[in-house]
């Protein structure tokens, strides 16, 4: 059996609910976290039994996106090695977005706290989405130099080109509820309690539901709209390393730790 | 000149109103129907003296969706003419969406009462579509074990991924109101007075656009998202006679004839 | 330095503004506008300095859509040279349209007064839109008997199918507050003041992100839904000049000569 570093889960009822579990780093996602949650979601397609994923963060937050420890670059020592290193973990990233998008079972997002970055990027591949009218939802990527490379992508599948070039360009915070106005998520719930009503009732309607069909339902829903977005995905990777490596990139990390405004003018 | 046995054709003034007519049965589509209205719509290419065609059901409701009597199968003595049948029958009525979807008319669906499967599926190839506010629209598929196999695409397109796979993977069930706020519907109306009134304003618009330069505009919009469908719909159709003859069909039908749930999780 | 004329720039705090200069004409687009704009845009790829582009109109019009006289022809005399121009003028705008688009630079429109077809295309391709309350947005091209060849393919990346059947179907005008429900633009300002307000918010947050990081995530985004255009729009050029040289076309203009409705079913 499996012991996971970073992920909690717990089964009932047909039900697995997996929970983010840094609660110290607001749960971001360190690459043992892609990694896990990758593994555990292509092990799911085996999983007959269950009607449903729920996915959610420890202690109210959903994810704070990448480790930004991941994501130091020295442009005076960095090597060949830690470029092609920083365009895999990237990569990986995005395998696990197509991972959860594509599972053959229903996956629930329970959204509260920060839903930033890499957390948008999960938010967006949801078959369902709930979150709480105040959680913190943004695309922090461009003001730190960097692109939301492996995330835009699923973002303009969930809501359109029109409301993304918006969000991503002027990067965005909002709020859950303006999520649901957005088309990025399906409800927002006000407390726990509030939340256990709508989740009750939403899987009390997927049980109605062959689990099979929906496996099926779902496959076809995607071949309708889903582009290949591996060779995308990839480029984006090339171009995620690029960023972080390049003058802005430097200049946003220095600004950041810092504190003050990065000056993209002067570069 | 020929006679329909499940429609009700009435002309006036360059519009043509097309009543589904089997009430009895809330309009639902037996194959007859479907070849009739598919008959219907592929002659209408040739019509230049029309500006519109109305789509509506008779006695307050629009279509329940498939006749569920087209949908019987004993695996036990099902013959393999029948499956083919089964998969035949299933990618006609995707035929008929797509006759439906690329008429050169602008096509205008009254979506009244019963909106269901296949009335829904119709109602996402509408140019204008109006519905009651307390209309019923569903997709009730996954609850039978069968899957919405040539509706699923048209859903996509009329709505979106990000609300499609709720809709669909919960089998949900919603009023016009709902439907007009999803995007499904571009308007509603309260009563049959008030529908004359929106009817007649639309139609005076109409009037206005040269319907040869609509006819060209109309495909213009469609090659823009419309993938080719046609690999999808094929493939879809097999899956839905896979389902159908499968043990979550057989469970489907039979607990929705004994009135009881469906026990997905003893398959 | 190139002198424009029928453009005004104003370039402050690396922001550049570009008006829309034939206030007498509602700044509709003769062919120099549309060559001065494309050219403008196109050279915009080398502006490293600049982190948005301002687009907007003179006189409290956005712009009112093509040149009627650029239109003209007559089908007795007409040469086919005449139709090859027209042809060429037609796609020569949709030029214009993929290079707005595709501008690295974050486009901000402005849209006030009359935003009819083509300047209801320009609108399509903006980043981000701010619309004044009462703007008046329309697609009047079939009721002239034309077709909004170059500009629907935008519309419906911008608003999608669903909706965008609808506008061009029925010649619908409405208003920068429907604009605004359709999705067509992301906010509404009612007076000057609150425009400078709004557009002061939203300039602050795009100084914050890196604009090459910018560039390439706008890239990226265009890369996920944007398909490839330019068959659709060679042959909606095409099919442009075949409405207006056709019977539809003359009818359409001459009835708006005689202000009169065209009689479309007497052809």
């Amino acid at each position: 059996m499996t012991e996971w570093q970073t992920l909690k889960l717990h089964e009932e009822a047909h039900v697995l609910t997996i929970t983010l579990n840094r609660p110290q780093q607001k749960n971001a996602m360190n690459q043992l976290m892609v990694n896990e949650l990758r593994q555990l979601f292509e092990n799911l397609a085996e999983r007959r039994d269950l009607f449903a994923v729920i996915l959610r963060g420890q202690d109210g937050n959903f994810c704070a996106g990448g480790d930004i420890k991941d994501m130091s670059y020295d442009p005076e020592t960095g090597s060949e090695l830690q470029q092609k290193n920083l365009v895999k973990a990237n990569r990986n990233f995005g395998y696990l977005l197509q991972a959860v998008n594509n599972c053959r079972l229903t996956v629930i997002g329970i959204l509260e706290g920060a839903v930033l970055g890499g957390g948008f990027g999960l938010c967006c591949v949801t078959d369902l989405a709930l979150a709480h009218e105040q959680a913190q939802f943004g695309l922090p990527e461009t003001s730190l130099g960097l692109i939301p490379a492996q995330i835009a992508p699923f973002v303009t599948l969930r809501i359109g080109l029109t409301q993304t070039r918006r969000l991503a360009l002027l990067g965005m915070r909002f709020s859950g509820q303006e999520a649901k106005e957005l088309g990025l998520v399906h409800g927002t719930f006000t407390d726990e309690k509030d939340l256990d009503v709508q989740l009750e009732a939403i899987l009390k309607k997927l049980r109605k539901c062959a689990p099979g069909a929906n496996a099926v339902t779902k496959k076809l829903l995607l071949q309708v709209v889903n582009p290949d977005l591996d060779a995308v995905l990839d480029q984006a990777a090339e171009e995620f390393a690029q960023a972080l490596m390049g003058p802005e990139g430097v200049e946003g990390r220095r600004a950041f730790m810092e504190k003050r405004s990065a000056d993209w003018m002067k570069l």
